[in-house]
């Protein structure tokens, strides 16, 4: 057996829109779950302030109210929030891959933000591209947000929710030498198998553990959606962490919050590489190659003296 | 509910290593799916004459004499037996999707043949990159393999095993507008949900349908391996018709000889693309892009006067 | 065992450039060569009518009437000489491929003549480059003498004596899917065991049948070359048929007059193939590729009406 | 007599699978060649940790474990263990080049890594295609691996085992000057001449000298293969110096642990050249031009700011 | 020795713009010349009815007269004065190339007449770029013009007075093959040697025999010319035949009318084109080609059904 | 009287195989031009170290040790030695055009070096195509090798030997605006006046200045052969400075060491070419063209990332 890693997947709900108590209640999960030995916690998609639900189940026109509230419940990076999430890090002397709404300027990102066991916070990356009623919310990421964090776990790298069934964002990770995969997802929407298969075929063509976690969706976020709340059925949640063979180490866990554990043996990345290294001996370079763009998006480009 | 087009997913055994007998079994098996009103029949990885199960239980030194008769019954396309293959077609007009052995020179390569209600040769596609102990019986295919065929049922595809697990092979496919994923898998191997994930989650990122067909490995071709036979379990198929959203349309069938069919309704393609197109409003163009080189390779390039 | 096919390697002595009776012994080798079941003969190079010593051992001022000579003594393709060697390999039923000095214009060359069994010239080729003192009495060959024949025993290939040294030029001609190569050499100049490593590494590297085939530098040669004759040592052949592994199936035969003999199995080249095929698995076209120009070269290019 | 360089060519058994001993035992073998006046000194295909003998004698299911022995006992480079080499090197003020596994990320390469007398790592190459049973050990280079150094003793190439089969691979080298060549391969498979005609035809073709250097398989290897060791032979060595003419300057040493001698005489090469330089006044650019694409292969290509 | 040909070159005086006197002046020529042994004859530029002196001499205002008369004694081809020619050729049974003024249509072209031993035309060509003052008097040929004739002889060619000064020319007719050259001037222009070395030269680069046949610029045509006649001065001729070698067979004759014979020795073009056969080895096709448009110019293009 | 520029020709002896007395001839023969009012002074072919007379008049298995050393005494450009006839040429403020044998790799090349009067080297050529027993020695050039200079003297080209019985390299020179063509060639094989026709030749159809300049074949080189050089008969030179039209404005001088010095008058170049301008008016490009393919011609061709 090689080198292990113990990690968590922290399958929580949100105090909806509240950003304050739900930074409160992450940095009470970091501390229960370094108790409980994990050295990396992962939270779900814009686990604060909570997931734009409403966007998915209301008309548009009735949306304006909850979009304003998610815009003054959302974090700057850095920022004080920031600041506090650091200190219980660092505290925890764990890494920490966190959900969140960004603001920056006047626009809102879905992010991922990630800090390291000193507190200091080692990056972040948002979600390229919204799915569908989210692009009435969320701006859009560019290549900076394909990156991975040498941490001192190994290589971290993650994306969000459907990002996953975009195999070119995928790819652009792996490629990067990912070990430790984090898949964020909002709670009720495990529907079909979908994220049961995304995650765990992600860990066999990444030759990498995967640790997908979903939030939990309460009756209390439903009701307070108000009209069109009905639509939605609480739990709906898929967390697990996940070998590179596809095994599941822990979970599904499929309703209810928890915190998973699982303990990494990083010598299994390496019985399943020597087989299928999908960025190595069994790439095709030659025949396909993922160009990435890496450079910063933005529409004013200033040359200075 | 829109166009429909019936499919089948034919899960057999070969007759080991017999062309002839091998191809006269997928003439009948052709002809029965068509009767049951199949426009398109699928056969698992090399069905004619079989995958080489020696090379992954057998010692290399040993496997000299089944990597010739593999040699004398692999296929040359066009020839003779994809002639027969032909007739067969032709007769029953539907589409056939077969994977075989084929020999160019002196290289065998694990590839699949697409035949036309017409009895034509529509193409084939060789598998990029055999894995692990593969290598020692196949070449390796060219970016000529990343192709689709676009026929009166739609755009068909294929993959061959573990090219599923490479990101980049799969959305070369997917962004030329796929909509019939044909995968084949030898018998044998259905372990730990690997091909289970690969299948569903394929469906869903390339929002078409998969034809997952798989052999069945039989207790007679474990004997014929002699000596390592006893290391492999019969059985082990996984054959299975998705839907786009990732659910069963047929199956999965993991064991015995079986011909499974489902209707494919076309609008549950689109259904799933206005929400999650991944070569089209859910790319990011202008931050990845997938290279592909369909330059044929061979190591003699000749001009003529 | 597979397909079977009886070569012959003529390891014979011309009557020095008298090119009507050094016709008629080759005719005479052919029939001998066929009697004994030979379906393919193989002869030395510039057999007809004998290797330009003179360029060699005299100074090139004392070299013109020997030249004068050659050329009065060379024969055209096609041309009567020709002819008669059709009749003979016609009658004999087998091929043959014999070395000679070739005329074409008021340039020699060192060329290869190909005859099927019908008594059809199935092709030529000239010496690309000639080795130092031949470069006073041939002309070069072009693209077009980088060809194969594919015939009914398989696919012949030659080249001739240190075009063996070109690893180009080697590769252009296995590349094309040479089974059976024919290699020139004059008598006289086996040294160091040169022809030896070139013709079983030839079998090798290209997973095929070599007949080398040497001449005999006789005494009455060596004295009709006058002075300078006394720097040749009489003998020095090196005619052999090696299998596709390297192993010799008929000689070495280092001296004397002789025909060898040898049945070639052809599932040999398959067994050779399986592990090594240079042109194929074995290739890496993606980084290295080989461009032949296979144009003619003439000085003169004529638009016609 | 012109400029001389004296060489020496380590006929040794690694410590198998011990990367640190035979680390020592190479830095060892260094000093002592160095002492006996050797400038450069070569060591056999994968010396350290020793030849994945596995894959060719067991069954590829039983391989896993043998192929994480190698994985963990495989060299960066640089790394640790290219220092230790580096600094015996300086020591020993001499040029080393020596086979061993390297690990770039998940995957394993047959690479050969070249030192300098100042004990800076000149470069490396990696086999480009492995042959048969390695395929399920090692990964492709590419054409980076095509190229020669530039050194104080002349101009040094390499190539591994097999590679010498493909006419390309040895031409590439050959056409950049190259006037040392380095040959490796593993112990135990000197068979029908195959290694003494490649050896000495190199050097001919090349017009250069080859120091061909083969590993000892020893009991001791054997025995710790387990089942399936039976299938070998120990010896089967060949290791030799060879000057341009083909003729032998010191061995072939067919068994045993041993360090060839011999000195260089520069003069030699240009007197082949003046006959046969293959790059030079004997090629036929017009006709025959070898294009190499020398850029890495990565699937990922990353345009930063 | 080789074969031998008897050849004549006829330098003479036409009967000044007298047709039908010239044509039966060159008949008796070609009678006595053939009574002597002579092969084949070749006669001046422009011999019927006489070279345009006064375009050279005069003022182009007072040439108009002259110009007519040359029209009206100028030669059509077929014609009767041809069938006259021919008539007496056939007698005399020998070949005759004789240089003439043509008509097509209005145009007159400077022309070489070739007709065979039984009288037959063998072909015609025309100076392709009348020289100066003759491009008030002559059109242009084309590339029909730049052919050979294949006689009973050998391969003969010609060239028309200055057209000896562009290599293209030359090596257009050289390149085909060429044994006998025809060089035709007109008199009184021998100066400085130019002709002398223009011949000599072609034999050498063309490693040909050349018949250089100059006419003879007498008083009376001088005084013919009127005013301007003065600036000429009579004889100026330098006819000559010349080995391969460029060494002198007959001549050269600088004034009088005579006819010349020289005895032409086949090997002696064997023998330099063993050293220099400028469109056999010593070309280099790959570097420098000639390209003809061999196709008719006419300003009508007529398309058939 | 136009522009005219003073030029020498310097026939002079090598000190035979002597690299470095040889250049200091040459530095001292600069030096003495230039003081005697020289702007341009051309020297013989390979007249650095010597021309190959061995190779002539020896057998070819005799000249090893003679090429041997004249490989020991060819020079690099560029290199030490171009930079001593460098320095001597910036001394003396001319242009210099010197024969030399150059060598690149392994082969070696008969070469005219272009230097500047500020020392720079403006180019050089190779002899295309060797001649007879020169192909012993000497590799062949490329298209690269048929470039002329423009300086501030005017267009300069040049060619060597028998490349002057080659009409397509003269006219590839001349079409390129040639004005001052320098001719090289040996000592000793002034025969038949071949060279006479040569240099005069190419004066008028060339339209330009002529400066051929031969080499001295003394009673000591014969001496230095050997065996063999009793066929040579010392003195052979020829040359000669020669204007548009044909005179000669110095020499022809045939034997005995000698700098010949002329004045060119360009307005010749203008009053020829008003008259015949072979690669202007009198070029008809509609009818025959010469390609020239200047690429560089090497066998290995490699694309760098």
């Amino acid at each position: 057996m090689g080198r292990t890693v113990k990690v968590a997947a922290a399958q929580l709900a949100p105090v909806f829109l509240d950003r304050a108590a739900t930074v409160a209640k992450t940095c009470d999960a970091i501390a229960e779950a370094a108790r409980n030995g994990a050295q990396l916690v992962a939270f779900p998609e814009s686990f604060i302030p909570g997931y734009p639900y409403w966007a998915m189940v209301r008309d548009p026109l009735s949306i304006g109210e909850f979009n304003r509230r998610l815009f003054d419940a959302s974090l700057e990076i850095p920022g004080p929030d920031c600041a506090t999430l650091s200190d219980a890090t660092k505290k925890a002397r764990c890494h920490v891959v966190v959900g969140l709404t960004e603001r920056e300027g006047s626009t809102l990102y879905n992010a991922q933000l990630v800090i390291g066991p000193d507190g200091v916070i080692l990056g972040k990356r948002r979600k390229l591209m919204p799915t569908s009623h989210e692009r009435m919310v969320w701006g859009h990421g560019d290549g900076r947000d394909l990156a991975v964090w040498n941490t001192g776990l190994g290589v971290l790298g993650a994306l969000i929710c459907y990002e996953h069934s975009n195999a070119l964002y995928r790819y652009a990770i792996q490629a990067q030498g990912e070990q430790i995969h984090i898949a964020n997802w909002p709670g009720g929407i495990a529907i079909n198998g979908i994220i049961d298969a995304a995650a765990r075929h992600y860990a066999f063509e990444g030759q990498c553990f995967v640790i997908n976690v979903t939030a939990v969706l309460t009756e209390e976020i439903i009701a307070a959606l108000g009209q069109g709340g009905e639509k939605l059925k609480s739990g709906g949640g898929y967390s697990a962490i996940i070998a590179p063979n596809g095994r599941f180490l822990a979970g599904p866990k499929e309703s209810g919050e928890t915190i998973l554990y699982a303990d990494l043996d990083f010598d299994s990345i390496t019985n399943m590489k020597m087989i299928v290294d999908s960025a190595g001996h069994y790439a095709r370079p030659d025949v396909v190659r993922l160009h990435i763009d890496r450079r910063a998006q933005h529409p004013l480009v200033i040359d200075e003296a």
